[in-house]
């Protein structure tokens, strides 16, 4: 199907997908870029449509016989139309725009609470090491940047897919958690932490918090922290990158599992 | 001292700071808000001169009492000379005017070498990862994003002004360092490498690589690898991000270590 003006009604539609407002009503994203739309339709996600730049349609037939094998439309959109649904400043002429996952978080022993993250850089790394190192769930709090974000997406290298991501209150998430295993740990990573990231016994269940980046975890969440933990680390740095310290509490959990 | 005018000679070599070609020519950078110049001012670096936005100079008594301290010369401008320098969106009015160091590398026993990695964000991010665990110099290899762009900068998060930062060929700098250590593992990171890297021996001398985004470490200084090491993860991830992978494996010798 070809759609040629940027009015169009289903272009405005993917254009809004841009926006958090946009995604919360429609209930989908979009994942822009030859490799992030194969995975998506690699992935187990509902893909509903595929766009495609007129210009670029030569480019793309077996992304198509994919797609039209997984039940998803391909459109072809003029450039100027592709161009407003586009967020990237030289675009590979492909979009997919993939489903929300509507399942409820499932509690896993092994899960991930980011409360308050800001940078959608920091949040799209933190979901492709969740992805790297088997955590299967994420939970972002209403404080952290979108998940479904075009920067988080591309940022998360395909781990949005892959991952089952539920945008809740962190505290709630937590508290259902903990009556799952109440054996677990809700750990928390604090410079002056009580106990050394790799000393943690994670054996047990472990729920893992990462704050926001200039203020950490909330109050809220920290009430509930059961384990302090520091990375180890020199007495004159600052700290860690949000991203950095999360991926090597991750790594840890990760090594001492495996 | 107050400009007026954003033609001002000087104020247009600091403006040019902004780029690479002037940051080589002049040998100076840039370093943008009120708590990485005070860090630049708090570090051994020569700080040449700290530059107030004039609608901001009565915030900065004590940030300017310091450099007065410390022989920098501290420049007023007005606002839209100081928009000229500046490198973000919404300033907060000061920047310092930091000296490169002109030290000749020290090629100590564990160090990092930054070959090709191309995001600054990641540049950055390893630069601020390095000071925290312990790693006194960085090779930049002349691939690598500038270790002294505004983003670099403002990413490493003050590590800049307390790292020893090389911009040099790699396989140069890895052939002197293992002179200096020959009984040193050079250390490369790779999906498919011979041992994780939290089997590796890291009490002996150690030089750890981090390759580019897209194409990892370059031919040249594959070849001069004694290591390949991976780091553990599930088989379906694509792969960590570069400044991810990079932190992993030098949490793991710091660990080691101390």
């Amino acid at each position: 199907m070809y759609i040629e003006s940027q009015k169009n009604s289903k272009v405005q539609l993917w254009a809004g997908l841009k926006t958090k407002k946009g995604r919360s009503s429609h209930g989908s994203y979009l994942a822009e870029g030859a490799r992030l739309a194969e995975e998506a339709l690699q992935s187990s996600r509902v893909v509903e449509s595929v766009l495609v730049d007129v210009a670029a349609r030569d480019d793309y037939q077996s992304l198509r016989s994919l797609a039209v094998a997984k039940g998803a439309e391909v459109y072809e959109l003029s450039p100027q139309a592709f161009l407003s649904v586009s967020d990237t400043v030289t675009s590979q002429g492909i979009i997919a725009v993939v489903r929300q996952s509507d399942l409820s978080p499932a509690f896993p022993a092994y899960t991930l609470v980011l409360d308050g993250v800001q940078d959608p850089g920091n949040v799209g790394t933190l979901l492709r090491t969740s992805d790297a190192f088997a955590v299967s769930e994420v939970c972002c709090s209403e404080e952290t940047a979108d998940p479904f974000s075009p920067k988080v997406v591309r940022a998360s290298m395909g781990g949005t897919f892959r991952l089952s991501i539920h945008r809740m209150n962190a505290a709630s998430y937590i508290r259902t958690w903990t009556e799952a295993h109440p054996d677990g740990d809700i750990i928390i990573t604090e410079a002056d932490g009580e106990i050394a990231c790799h000393e943690v016994d994670f054996s047990k269940p472990a729920l893992i918090v990462i704050g926001s980046e200039a203020a950490g975890v909330s109050a809220a969440v920290r009430t509930l922290a059961s384990k302090r933990v520091f990375i180890p680390m020199t007495a004159s740095a600052e700290s860690l990158n949000a991203a950095v310290a999360g991926s090597i509490v991750l790594y840890e959990s990760y090594r001492q599992r495996h």
